[in-house]
């Protein structure tokens, strides 16, 4: 590689998506490895709605493995970050082992930079360590030419950011065995697959900051009797259906499980001693909205997922966008002098009808909602091959506009 | 009996309670029979702060059975009251064709007139139906002078009804058979047991009117895998929990139990399709303000239970009460020009420490609880000997006043 041996760094930039699952995950069995107590399944939001963006670099001259995350340095010894940059770098020297002498030069002795941004705002509640952990393996593993399966590097840096490493629909496997080697994510459909679904997330206005997912998920594991038997006996199940709904593009089979699987993982939060509440009353009013809507088409045309947190995520077939946004924006009425309520793709302008209004009749929740990303599937994980954007510069230090 | 030759009614009124699980009921196996999928268990409210009144009358002059609640006449032909007249009635046949001559004159075959008021607000969202039905088989009973177990009867008015037949701590055992012969209230301590035991009933102001019980439970039967693991699976450890720490008089035990079955009872509720929320903002607030709570004095001083609706019921030992008022008043601001906040038993007006509202530390929720109705546990039905009370007159309507 170029400049290995002066100075200059070996600088690699790639981007990550955020994915949301529909069947949850929640509940770990081994909490060092991060391995789960089922197996679960996501989308790929697309990147140019939502993403992670990562630059690494290598040189000889670096004193100390050291990152920045949104522009500013975190300490680098977190043990979920050494277990990413321990496992590449055991990559990468079996690699060199095994006998491919080009790999002498790889620098995965140096040490590292590496500079991180979301670019989606924090208020929006996505799992950014999903994305971040996705983008940060599959960067470091372009840095260091590794090859293979990077979702179990990933995982143990943050158990879903295994599935961000994959566009499409992926599942998360839970495995069997206790190093976690066949705990891995698979593509179960590319982004290619279902170009129709539409993805829409509400973002909520937040009441207050809710508990973290990973010592929320550890008290539901240490006290909820139902999340035992919904992992052990439902979710199995619920995962061949769930493969097959992608699979077939059955919108409704797709959509009633994710409600049915996003409703029983908060189900099982409250289950936990003491509750964990991530619903507040404008994702229940979304829920309500939800069902009505179905109800008044007597099909089920629209379906909600909610993670850690009170932010709605939708799915939909295309064709329903426009009148669904317009329902939202009805019973949510935004502040008029707000900013723009619908972010990302396009959505048309349609009349909300008197009679769909009136058969959801809820009462308006005004500004429940901040905002509306509008967005579709998208790919995993790619390389930036434009050098200009590099977080890092020349001399391997943040960019001012970082 | 004196007055059945006449035309001046035979008249008798009784008061019933209202009674709060502790271990949930929720869901039938057989929706005509009213039997549950698992055992239950409440504690008897005491009538001098919330009860049902229930005058019947009969004579050979009544033309047909009639009933008036809270003031107003309603439809005796609803399938539940029939089910209570015919059972009654079945047993008073059965009594006089067993051969007790002295029965030949109850009026059994006569026609009722039934006049029933709650003395609570129906706001307070309390299930005024287990209180109604017991009064009414109560006063049934007495009316025809029929003994023996009743609660069976009641059960067929209104599921949790059976368990208003008795004071103190009451189990409605499931039972097994087809017939319901076996699903029977039972009294596992009475209400002269644990005398310190103190409850408080938290009025919450209401959003929305929820889902009614008994079609929001069809549902969960239908729809909850984790409602059936419940049943089968939980609740029968739970209920020999429950019944040991009563009878040791084991607040910790009884509090952490009763806590834990009312979030999976809500937890169930979410994981029916559609979910089913009946916890408010305020109920959450609540629930965490029992929690912080308790952990400020690293020890389960108070628990919630909340049925159907956003209601909390808090039980407590005595000697916490008047604290905890003070800070459920501080949480819940109340309106300065509103009524008494605190009704019923009186509370003793302590400060709330400094140190204590920090610990706790949550955001006040101005008007989030109406008021409080202080009160303990107390005894089962009972005969108002004092006729002057009946809410029929000699004419057998209601009285001006009802």
């Amino acid at each position: 590689m170029p400049g290995d041996s002066m100075d200059k760094p070996n600088t690699v930039t790639c981007t990550a998506p955020v994915n949301i699952a529909v069947i949850k995950y929640w509940g770990k069995r081994n909490e060092e490895l991060i391995l789960p107590i089922n197996s679960s399944l996501s989308v790929t939001l697309h990147q140019d709605q939502l993403k992670t963006t990562t630059t690494v670099a290598t040189s000889r001259s670096f004193q100390e493995d050291r990152i920045w995350l949104n522009g500013k340095e975190e300490d680098i010894t977190h043990p979920r970050l050494q277990s990413c940059l321990r496992e590449i770098r055991r990559l990468a020297r079996k690699r060199r082992n095994d006998g491919d002498p080009a790999l002498d030069s790889m620098g995965f002795s140096h040490k590292v930079h590496i500079c991180s941004i979301n670019d989606f705002p924090t208020a929006a509640g996505l799992a950014s360590s999903a994305a971040g952990f996705a983008c940060l393996v599959y960067t470091l593993s372009r840095v260091f030419d590794v090859e293979g399966e990077l979702s179990g590097i990933a995982r143990q840096g943050s158990g879903s950011a295994c599935r961000s490493m994959y566009g499409g629909f992926v599942q998360w496997i839970m495995g069997q065995k206790d190093d976690g080697k066949d705990s891995l994510a698979q593509q179960v459909a590319p982004e290619t697959h279902w170009p129709e679904l539409r993805v829409l997330v509400l973002v909520a206005s937040a009441e207050r900051k809710p508990v973290g997912s990973t010592s929320g998920m550890q008290t539901s594991v240490q006290t909820s009797r139902l999340l035992k038997h919904r992992a052990e006996s439902v979710v199995p199940g619920r995962m061949v259906k769930m493969i097959e709904a992608v699979q077939r593009k059955d919108f409704t089979a797709f959509a009633e499980l994710t409600m049915k699987d996003s409703n029983q993982f908060h189900a099982t939060c409250l289950d936990t001693y003491p509750p964990i509440f991530y619903l507040s009353s404008v994702s229940q009013q979304v829920i309500n909205l939800v069902h009505r809507y179905n109800r008044h088409y007597g099909e089920t045309r629209v379906a909600y997922t909610f993670d850690a947190g009170p932010n709605a995520v939708i799915y939909m077939l295309q064709q329903h966008v426009p009148e669904f946004v317009q329902a939202v924006q009805h019973f949510f009425p935004p502040e008029s002098n707000g900013g723009q309520f619908v972010k990302g793709l396009p959505v048309n302008h349609v009349a909300l009808s008197e009679e769909l209004r009136r058969s959801i009749g809820l009462e308006p929740l005004p500004k429940g909602i901040s905002y509306v990303i509008s967005t579709k599937v998208g790919p995993g994980p790619c390389v930036v091959e434009d050098p200009t954007q590099h977080l890092l510069g020349s001399d391997g230090l943040p960019k001012e506009t970082v």
